[in-house]
């Protein structure tokens, strides 16, 4: 991961690049930022749109693709739309009539990365301590 | 991954094992179970006591000697953990006095894999949709 991806959730630690959320506790600073992206993706329309974004073949979907999937006004569409692009996790352009959605995968890259365990370093052995 | 995670999420698709979020539009219930996992990341709280649990070592931590590091009543903490527990993202267990609080880190694992992009398959590239 680069360090550019580090500077989207703030999380350009001293102790290298994104430390994960499960090798050491978080500070309260990290723990609100990581917290809003997280909040972005706790809702069942948001994570339908990202997945409609981020699967689409090109790479890009028009907001007019997106809102007939939904049984929800198109102000709400952008709404939610809006609370995934404030979280970083997508990007949007206007052209013409239309605002056109991408992912930006270097927040999701980073999001999978601080959900992965270090290798070979298990992060639950509850073996001796449980008996 | 194993069979056996993807059951957590509720994600034994036809289609195989954990489809990601970034290769497919989710349906509806895989959308609706998925967000309450992000949603119960969506705090800072119990992502600072995610993080506190998941890096001990030994794997497990007693409420008791996670309660101090908050400004904030046992109970709570008590109900944080509980949402974390709801979510499949830790275990409990009463002994004595005390519970003591482990990772479940297949729950943490398949949120890595699904916010993993494709190898060889990019999530975007908008160069020719854009022009």
């Amino acid at each position: 991961m680069s360090k550019q991806e580090c500077v989207v959730l703030g999380q350009d630690g001293a102790d290298g690049c994104c430390p994960g959320l499960l090798t050491a506790p978080l500070d309260e600073d990290r723990a609100e930022t990581l917290a809003k992206v997280f909040k972005a993706l706790g809702d069942p329309v948001r994570l339908r749109l990202l997945s409609m974004i981020a699967s689409r073949a090109g790479g890009e979907v028009c907001v007019c693709d997106l809102t007939p999937a939904f049984d929800l006004s198109q102000p709400t569409i952008s709404h939610h739309l809006k609370l995934l692009k404030q979280a970083g996790l997508i990007d949007s352009e206007r052209r013409g009539t239309w605002v056109y959605y991408r992912l930006l995968p270097e927040t999701t890259d980073q999001l999978a990365a601080i959900l992965t365990r270090p290798a070979g370093a298990p992060a639950t052995e509850p073996a001796g301590a449980a008996s």
